[in-house]
């Protein structure tokens, strides 16, 4: 398994040094950033001897850039924000699960880190296929994220690959879409399908496919296509 | 169990007060220092919403008074610092280690956070009943030391207290000294004496001894002892 990490729209360099040394400290090494805030003096003080990770950081404008070649992505949540909207931002995970999860695969996940403030939108969150959340003290539950980071990146750090290869993310998006136009065409509920698509993805996205799993699901949906098809003429 | 987290001569600011936030974001709230740096802005903006805990943190000039009131003491150490002196060091707990052996206990524990520079002394590891120590890649084992008790505090939050009351550590310490009377008496190899003594307390110290075992491991000495002084006379 590789791991990026990928900054979303870090605002202190303090916060992105201090995740480039964790990162090292546990032996992982793709950081990636999203429209990052600038680098000084005080960001390689913190990064300490992990420099190097800044220095080879990929930098984008857009997260879609950024998670392009991930089999998974996962986005990281505070507790607190995970009350708002059930559809849209359960299953969480802790990380001790999220590591289970990801034992023996191979593949390219990427672990999103949203912004100090307001942590990621509601649009990134629905990229993601799991959401890994530390648990906190209720009184007190924010996090510095970069002490979220540690915690996380301890857990993954403990995940050995495997031999289970990912499907590419983009093979599970276009049966997703498979799936769209068949229950579109079978006349399901039209409020209801985006939710239900949703939960499809979120489905999917923690059942950890592989392509050929993914192939024969389209199986699946090309069958039950063509039965409606053939019931509706 | 009460977790006291006890700063040995912290250097920064910016980490002690990151520290007091990843406790209260855990649950913890005593925070104990043995002659920190001062305390400003910086620190205080660290700390975030845990101001509070900076505030009520007792202050000592001794590590011992800052132990005083501990059942147990756990020291933490990179991994790099253990490879020096086995004797001193070992025996060493992962981070879920720790929290498995105190999983049922009830006492109070300290836990020592060392110099970010030169953590703790040879002196102050030797006072420890267990060290706990942070898996890291071999590349960059150093880890920031609010990172480190980020990782070690997320695992001890999940520590259920238990009905099994440790005994107090200056009880076990009273054994120790008699303990080492009866092996003096008994002309046991002088060179040997306090390497012994200091692995009788490393022993002790993880077995997690009650007031009862304590007070029979006396009775077993006395009886030694007095067999020691029968057959010399």
């Amino acid at each position: 398994m590789r791991l990026k990490v990928v900054l979303v729209e870090p605002i202190y360099e303090g916060n992105v040094g201090s995740i480039a040394r964790v990162m090292k400290n546990f032996g992982f090494s793709d950081l990636v950033m999203v429209n990052p805030c600038l680098l000084g003096d005080f960001g390689c003080a913190m990064a300490s001897h992990a420099k190097d990770l800044l220095e080879e950081a990929e930098i984008f404008d857009q997260m879609e850039e950024a998670i392009k070649d991930a089999n998974l992505v996962v986005g990281s949540s505070g507790v607190k924000a995970l009350k708002t909207d059930e559809h849209l931002r359960v299953p969480t995970l802790s990380p001790s699960k999220l590591a289970t999860k990801l034992m023996g695969l191979n593949g390219t996940v990427a672990l999103l880190l949203g912004r100090e403030d307001n942590g990621l939108s509601r649009e990134e969150l629905r990229v993601c296929d799991m959401i890994v959340t530390v648990p906190t003290s209720q009184d007190y539950p924010i996090m510095n994220i970069s002490h979220a980071a540690a915690v996380i990146l301890y857990e993954l750090s403990h995940v050995d690959e495997g031999k289970i290869t990912l499907a590419a993310r983009e093979d599970r998006d276009r049966f997703i879409d498979h799936l769209r136009s068949a229950l579109v065409e079978s006349q399901y509920y039209p409020h209801k399908l985006e939710k239900t698509m949703l939960m499809v993805k979120r489905i999917l996205g923690r059942a950890e496919l592989t392509d050929r799993e993914v192939q024969t699901l389209h199986g699946v949906i090309r069958s039950l296509r063509w039965r409606v098809k053939g019931s509706g003429e």
